[in-house]
Parts: structure tokens; sequence; C-alpha cells
């Protein structure tokens, strides 16, 4: 079996997210924050440790601004709702996952409007694409830090410079990118990072993280805190406020381990290791006349390891299964990103993708490759 | 060590949930409903076998209408935001939880009500204080099944008759109930049931669920569903409308297994299991003259296995500690429900709450008797 789905989540886990998992479920699977017996304060002090853990990976001022969230849909979701009102405008990438989208949609009957600016493999380009659609009333721009169908890395330090100057929030979906590429909140002042866990930070389903350099806006979910517990609305402290109810602490866990996998092997290193596959397994298939490919160059850093290709002919998700009953798996369709299929004229057939991950090893790719080859003589 | 926090979260859990939850990483941990590839497959398959048990459990029309979120209070949110709009008034327990309070609060900017009826020991005075507070604008009642502070059982399949018979939506908090009594969603067509995976249905924590008997409501995250990607707004099916991003699959998978183990052990044998439990130390304390307790009697099927006790002159949180010392884990303070501490009068000092188990035994009960009978004298 080869796994190259990676970007909808990775798999396998390194050893040590399950033991984790596991570990944290048998010895002390108390709810956190909510008593003060030590089994409890055990669970509270895991939650801490990976909130410690993520504010150095990502160079965030404290472990408060680390939320926890069950995915980075719901991260995007708090942002979006928190901020956003009648007359505010959004400028968002033509790169943007239905998790900006939709909430963006639903919001068009409040009053508040969108526009999207288009990626360029110039960057230069890019930013003069977000500087052109600023109006008066862009209240916040969201960016994603690499496309989750085509890997295009965006300048999101030249973009979030350039909203900032005008006054504007600026917000990245590092869905595809944290743990991927570097991230620095503090050098260069994000607003708000969304991620997912379960992606290449390598914790389990079930966790997404809000980074809350920005601390202006209003949860999404409210409840109890387990902190001034008397107190008839939401209180105002970090991460409380953003985090009623009962936290994933098994998968938090986990995730605690997925980032020190990350942090063990080193962002660099895992890019450089995932960036190679992806590179090897583009130059094979654009050497193929009868695949499509996407990528005008598939450039050092400015991609992320994500390949989406076509064989002529081949609807995606057909060419989907045919890999599958070669024990290969990816993923055709969507993505959910119609809107990037739409920019890239690729909304009719969708693609398939193929994201490796930190135990591809390039004999996966060959595999593939030649499977490829197979299928199209 | 004895754990009797259960009202928090269950622990320990069944073998067989910490095994589910880690064959479920290890072997087929992609993302389910996002691929047609055999693992993808295998999750998507994993969440529908959770879903059917919960189905079966509640007695629920179909899969469709069992919604997993990341908590109960993810739940409550869905219902309350989803649901109401200005002018609108909502009838709750004066035994609410802050996860129905707080949502509520914050929905008095945009003209929201809400009023609360009282518990009597007499169903028929319950029943009577919910209906002379209906107004012709109340549109929603929300009841917890039993109090999480104090263990009160609410009549909820005649406050639910009484609601629809003034055409009134009618909502269950079940996180204290669910597993411990039997909730009939078929019979009682209550419109929406709320509960968290990871207490009495013996979950990982992360999980929670809403039953959608009634499905006119907004959703409460929009995002990507794996379903209809290139709709630029929100599916309309069920259950992918209430499911935007990533799904808890490994935390699901474990509530899969403490389902089952709950349906073998049988609700009832659970519940009278705990209940002896819980009437043996009511009784004990009862018979301590420096031990307050708070309920009038504690009668078989009029409460739920959950304890509140205090020691005169001991505040709550203190004694918590003290007890840990003696390794047993409770929880004092106000247990995230103000509301039912002010109806009470225990709003100054709280309560220390113990809520039994499947896994204690009447020897766990008994050392807890004991150390209370040596700090009380």
């Amino acid at each position: 079996m080869i796994y190259l789905d990676n970007g909808a989540t990775s798999f396998p886990k390194p050893l040590s997210v399950r033991q984790n998992v596991d570990i944290s479920l048998k010895k002390f699977s108390a709810n956190p924050g909510r008593s003060g017996h030590s089994l409890s304060l055990r669970a509270a002090k895991e939650i801490f440790e990976c909130r410690k853990r993520l504010k150095e990976l990502f160079n965030v001022n404290s472990e408060e601004e680390i939320i926890f969230t069950e995915n980075c849909t719901m991260a995007l979701n708090t942002v979006i709702f928190g901020l956003l009102s009648e007359g505010d405008h959004v400028l968002i990438s033509s790169m943007e996952h239905n998790s900006v989208t939709r909430p963006l949609e639903s919001l068009k009957d409040k009053g508040v409007t969108y526009s999207t600016f288009d990626y360029s493999y110039d960057d230069n380009e890019t930013v003069d694409n977000v500087r052109n659609l600023i109006k008066p009333e862009t209240k916040l721009v969201i960016c994603t830090h690499a496309s989750n169908v085509f890997g295009f890395r965006f300048p999101i330090e030249r973009i979030c410079a350039l909203c900032h100057a005008y006054g504007i929030l600026f917000c990245v979906d590092s869905a595809q990118s944290a743990g991927v590429f570097d991230i620095d909140v503090g050098t260069n002042q994000y607003d708000f990072v969304c991620t997912s866990g379960h992606k290449s930070l390598y914790g389990p389903m079930g966790t997404g993280v809000l980074i809350l350099n920005n601390r202006n806006l209003k949860p999404l979910l409210y409840g109890g805190t387990g902190t001034e517990s008397v107190k008839k609305s939401q209180p105002e402290g970090l991460p409380e406020k953003f985090e009623s109810g009962t936290q994933n602490m098994n998968g938090i866990s986990g995730l605690k381990a997925g980032v020190d996998f990350v942090k063990n092997r080193g962002i660099k290193n895992i890019y450089n290791h995932e960036y190679k596959l992806a590179k090897r397994l583009f130059n094979g298939l654009a050497n193929n006349r009868k695949v499509i490919t996407y990528n005008k160059s598939f450039d050092y850093g400015k991609v992320a390891p994500v390949v989406s290709f076509n064989i002529d002919g081949v609807y995606s998700e057909d060419l989907v299964a045919k890999l599958n009953k070669y024990g290969i798996m990816t993923r055709g369709g969507l993505h959910c990103s119609p809107l990037a299929h739409t920019t890239m004229n690729t909304i009719e057939n969708g693609t398939v993708r193929v994201v490796p991950g930190a135990f591809n090893t390039i004999n996966d790719i060959n595999y593939l490759l030649n499977v490829i080859r197979k299928l199209t003589n």
C-alpha cells in the first residue's frame, strides 16, 4: 500500500503520536481545567505542553494565543464569523478552500462582500493583485499559504505587510503548509493563523489550531470554560474565551508528539524530502504526453509538495479508483476547492492530487510513475 | 486511585475504546468521505458504523440524523444559534449549564430573550412550571435530562409533549444522562438531543453528538464536506450540512466501542449499578451531621448517579484538594452551572460533586465515606 493522500490527512502517524494518544487515554483521561484533582491537572498540563510546542514552532508571543479547535475549518469559521459584520469587504485568493468561501457566501445576506485576487508565479504581481483590489471597506484578507490543489506558495509575509500598511487584518490558512514551510508569527505579525493538526503536524484527526495574534473578535462557541464560571457572559481571558466545552485532550496529546516529530526532523528537512519526491513525480508526469500537469514549473521553495494532474480523457475520480487497484491512494475531484479549480479551468474534471508525506520514499513515486506509464500506453 | 469525577468525563475507558482508537490510528487513519481510495472508504465506514449504533441506542429514524460535533457544547450552540432570531423567546430549566446560558446571553443583544422554569420533585409541578411560562413568542424549550450538579431527573417525555402541543420546539441536553437513562427519540419525537460522547457513552474526549430529529436550522460551521463540492453554498444534505471539515474519526472509532460497551452492559444495568453506589454515598453523607446534602430524597429513577455535598465550613475546592490527597478524585466549585447553584443557594461555596461510573465499586464509596468521617471528626 502506498499512501499519497497526505493533503487530506497524513498517514501513517509517527509511533510516538499513537503512543501519546493511548497513554493519555489509559493513564490520565480526565477533563482538563475542570477540577483540582491530580488527573485533571495532569490532563491540563498535557494540553499546555502542546500549546507550548506550537508557540515555539510558530514563534507566537504566548501560549494563551494558541487556541485548539476541532479542525482548520472551525478555526477559519471563528475568524470569519467573529470579525465580520454588515458593510465589511473581504479579499481572498482565488485558491481558497470551501472552508473560506462557504462561510463568506453565508454572510452575503448580512451585507458582507468578498472579491478574489489571483496568484502569480511572480510574487510582485501577486502582491499587486491584492493591492489593486483593496477598498476602503476591506477589513480582512484571507490567503492560503499554499494551494491544497496546485501547491502554489503565496508570499504571505509580503501580503501581510501590505495589509497592515492599509490597516487591514490578515489571516493565513496554513492547512497545507504548517510543518512544511516556516510560519513566523512574531516576525510577520500575521493576525490569525488557522491550521489543521492532522496533516503535516502529524496529529490525530479532530485537532485544529487557531493562532490569535489579534484578540478582537467574538467567539464562535459559548459555554463552560472551567474559568470564571459564575459569569453569565463568556469569559474574556484567553485561551478559554475560544475553547468552550471539553477539549479533545487525547487528540491534543497526540498532536504534541506530532509537533515534536516535526521539530526533531526539522521543517526544512521535511520540505526538502517531500519536495524531492514531488519534483520527481512532476518531472515524470510532465514528460508523459498523455498526462496533463498544471504547474508551469515546479521550483524549490515556490511550491508545497502537492502535484495535481490528469490523464487526457480520463475522469479524475476514475483514475483514483484505478490507482487504488494498484494499492496507490490519491484523491480526485475538487478537493473541496472549486474556486481553485475554476481558476485553473479544471472544474469539469477536477484533478488527481498526490501529496507525499514524511514517510514516503522515492520508490513510492517510481512505482506510481510506472503505473501511470502502464495506464497511458 | 479512586476516580469519581465521571460527570466531567468517564475514566477509565473500556479497553475496547482504547483499542479502537489505536487500531484506527494505526490501520486506516485516512480522511473519511474525502476520496474513493480503500483507506478513506474504511474510515468512512467506521464513522457510519458509529452513527448506526447511536441511531439504535437512541431509536433515531436514520443514521443521517446523527451529527458528530466536537463536544456537547458545540451541539447545543448549533441548536441555539441555528434556530433563534430577533423576537424569539426561549424557556430553559433553572438547572442548565453555561453551554446553554452563555449562548443565550450572547443573543440578548440580538433581541432573543429567555426565562427559567424550576424543577420540582413532583413531575406534574415541573410540567406546570413550564406551561405557566410559555408565551406566544416562545420558540424553543431547552431542558437538561438530569442536572449535572444535583442529579435531578426532568420529565423530558412530558415536557416535550407539552411543547409540541403548543407548537414549540424541544431540545434535550443529555450530557449527564446518555448511557444512564433511556432516551427514545422515535417514541417521544424530541426535536434535538445534544450529548457528549466522552461521559457515560465512554468515548474519548473530542466527541459530541447532535441528534437532529428536526432539520430546519442553519449550520454553525460552513466549509468543505466532501459532498457537492462545486456548490458555493453549504450542501443541504445530512449529515454533511452540519459536519464541515475533517471529523475526529479516531475519536469516533473509540466512541463506537463505547456505545457497544453501553449496549452490551445494558443501560438499565449501568444505572442500577451506579445508582446503588450513589445511593449508598448519599445515605452515608446524610447521616453525618457535619455534612450538607442537597437532595431531599434519593429515589430510584428520580436521580442520575450524581451526589453533591459540602462539609460545613469548608470551601468545596479545598475539600476536593483534601480528598485528592487520599487519592479520591472529585470536582468542586460550580461545575460550569452557576444557574443551578444559584437556584439551590450553593453559589457562594459551590459543592463537591461525586459521580460514580461503570467501573467504580462499593469499596470506592466506602473508602470515600471513611475519609469523610475522618475529616469531620
